[in-house]
């Protein structure tokens, strides 16, 4: 069992390497070994198989066509560029979430191995016009270009798996939190931010209301499902590849409420209201009514309180002072 | 008013200039030219305005390049390789239909002038698991190729339209009947040519039982229909620019009672009834339970009844004899 994680060196790359360290196999075999990809290459790991890492540029064919080879078990393709870039730069957006991905499934189809494909979609494929609840079977209606590109890569991954091509396997990813690392300019960051942050004893602000809810799966969880996803097996998946992972809908009230339940009440002290009108805006466009029964039956899971997500952000990732 | 249909070699692309051409005029405006664009340049037609006609090969960025200039201001892009096609020949069918379509909204993205792109789609998009009936919000699930680029052109169209660099509208057609000219190898073929060959004094061969179902419009109003489609308002098509045409359920019977209650007894003598189980399994997984409540709203039309199918024919295409 050879397995390749393109994006190896984003955080949720990361998890899943060391998820797979841990576990020493995927769809019930031994690994023997795992490649991490990304555009530079990532930093390895300790594990109990031969790690590999490599920088991989997914918009060069010729790139994508020496990282994946017939002994390619399973493909982990977790590479993109964010929302707010591929929005500010359009072509950068195509080249790497369209292209990109055009180029791993086209190299899949050129040595006919049919490897499983994990992709990595987003709940920004939907939105537009189309009504609450948001299901398995609402039409993505994006209103970004990263949303669009991460339609069309559903869409591809569907039907080169139809096609025999790949065996491929896409979810919807939640908002994640909590996020481990810094905050950025997305405007979801507050959403870990205001959790991590007073963790990490830092002062964080929150830019909405107490009352706006959002939809969300911690890291933990996040990885466990990307990880059996890879194992599902390819009938159970039907004709539609691709789902939307379960995840939570919650309030800033209730996270918080959380954050105070785990770690007692300074930490939600450290929390500053500071209204901004432009984030409140992003976000209150933002859908968190999400239905997920085909993730569920196939035995796919969501957070089961916030609390959780609390504590796995303490025992995974808080920093050692 | 520079108006160019591309795939103007074809039924629909030839109804479209014919119509333009009794019309003279597009969204409110004289038309001064017509391109009439395909893989080979198609035949001339006499029109009010200058009517050119060239080869384009819509796979080459060039060809399209030299095709759509800043003068272009209505764009018909109808181009593309059909679906048993796409099926055989999967590279094909991605050259065309994917790169082909990316090529024509590259071309507008670049010369910035934001030209009006009608895209043809097809209820080929649809399929797989969701549930009847397919409504406007309905996501594509296709199981075919050329379903799977037609929903991808769906989510180029909304994208471009959505960031200003075209102003496009996308219609998913129905089947066409009574199409004219002569069978095809598609499944569909008969759809038409049980009505149109005996019409034409010659038999036909009907391969499913009579109570088969599926959902049809004509060639007039399927051209009415797109020409309206480039006439509208673009605040008019909110943030999803691609729609179900409207069309009319029926069955074989139904559309074999209005050929004899148009045309009298004799036609409906020519069919013969010979079960074809490979024709027949492939129309019996077809979906004919479809809304079109955007299309309507927007004043597009299905036909009133399967008569005006017949009649429509008999006006347009009936071969002089």
């Amino acid at each position: 069992m050879h397995v390749t994680i393109i994006g190896g060196g984003g955080f949720i790359g990361r998890k899943t390497a060391q998820s797979l360290a841990e576990k020493g196999s995927l769809r019930g075999q031994t690994i023997q070994s795992l490649t991490l990809a990304d555009i530079a290459a990532p930093d390895t790991l300790d594990a109990p198989f031969a790690v590999h890492t490599t920088a991989c540029d997914i918009t060069d064919r010729a790139s994508v066509d020496q990282l994946i080879t017939t002994d390619t078990d399973v493909i982990f393709h977790f590479a993109a560029v964010v929302s707010s870039h591929a929005e500010e730069d359009f072509e950068v957006g195509m080249k790497v979430n369209l292209d990109g991905t055009l180029n791993i499934l086209e190299r899949c189809r050129m040595l006919g191995t049919c490897p499983v494909v994990v992709f990595t979609s987003s709940l920004a494929v939907f939105g537009g016009e189309v009504p609450d609840p948001i299901t398995d079977h609402t039409i993505p209606n994006p209103q970004t270009s990263y949303g669009m590109q991460k339609a069309i890569g559903e869409l591809l991954l569907n039907d080169y798996s139809r096609k025999g091509y790949v065996d491929g396997r896409g979810f919807r990813l939640p908002t994640i939190s909590v996020r481990p690392g810094k905050p950025n300019r997305a405007a979801s960051s507050f959403m870990s931010s205001i959790i991590r942050e007073p963790l990490n004893g830092e002062p964080a602000i929150c830019p909405v209301d107490e009352d706006q809810e959002h939809f969300y799966l911690s890291p933990r969880r996040c990885v466990e499902n990307l990880i059996k996803g890879a194992e599902l097996n390819a009938p159970d998946l039907g004709q539609q590849r691709c789902m939307t992972l379960p995840g939570q809908r919650l309030s800033i009230r209730q996270m918080i409420d959380a954050l105070t339940a785990v770690a007692g009440p300074k930490p939600a002290k450290l929390i500053k209201w500071e209204a901004q009108p432009d984030i409140a805006a992003i976000v209150r466009g933002w859908r968190f009514d999400y239905r997920f029964d085909k993730a569920l039956a196939l035995g796919l899971k969501a957070d089961t309180s916030f609390e959780d997500n609390v504590r796995y952000y303490m025992e995974d990732d808080l920093p050692n002072t």
